[in-house]
């Protein structure tokens, strides 16, 4: 095992959120790019990002990618994350760990809002 | 003015959220889908939820959908978004609010996440 993707995801008590992350993780592996792609959550569920980092070094891994699932620079990403990473690089000095921007603005973002807003509606 | 596309943001101590809500607003609002498009902010930034419905129930909106820039179905989709939707109506009788799905798992998110993990990383 090599480079690894590790997708970052905010956590919720909401079920739904595991569902969503996974199903990215499996969209993303099956394009067949990293060694393998993983999941961790900020919060609420698990694996949290020391955990699934730890996993991941016990693997081999010699580089992570850790990509946020996040729609913009809030303090999670300029932050916690970090934080969080960097905690993760001291316990396991031999891995390389690069952190991704969040999705940030994109056009294809507003299409699939457009899409929403034409879609089902629950009228208040 | 009759059908308003108001987008709700979750909000941000961090100062990016305002300008990539209101790129996404400027986006959405260049297609002329709706009579106008507004912007909301959940916590943290101005406007709040009800002070944009009272602001867009103010200009003569029949119609307001709601429009979750949200990822997935968590508590504040669930729960706090709702919340606020349904004060905001009782407050404004005359209009009709709808609320969409958020975001949620799409293919072409997942091509924007493969972007950014192929673009500017930072090494932790």
């Amino acid at each position: 095992m090599d480079k690894v993707l590790l997708i970052l995801s905010h956590g919720s008590k909401a079920e739904s959120i595991t569902e969503i992350t996974y199903k990215m993780r499996d969209s993303i592996s099956a394009k067949n790019l990293y060694s393998d792609v993983k999941v961790a959550f900020m919060e609420f569920n698990s694996p949290s990002i020391p955990e699934a980092i730890a996993d991941i070094c016990k693997e081999g891994a010699a580089e992570i990618i850790a990509l946020p699932m996040f729609l913009y620079k809030g303090n999670h990403i300029l932050h916690d994350i970090p934080k969080e990473l960097k905690k993760a690089r001291e316990e396991n000095p031999y891995v390389t760990i690069y952190m991704a921007d969040p999705i940030g603005f994109d056009e294809r973002i507003a299409d699939i809002l457009i899409e929403r807003a034409e879609g089902a509606l629950c009228q208040i």
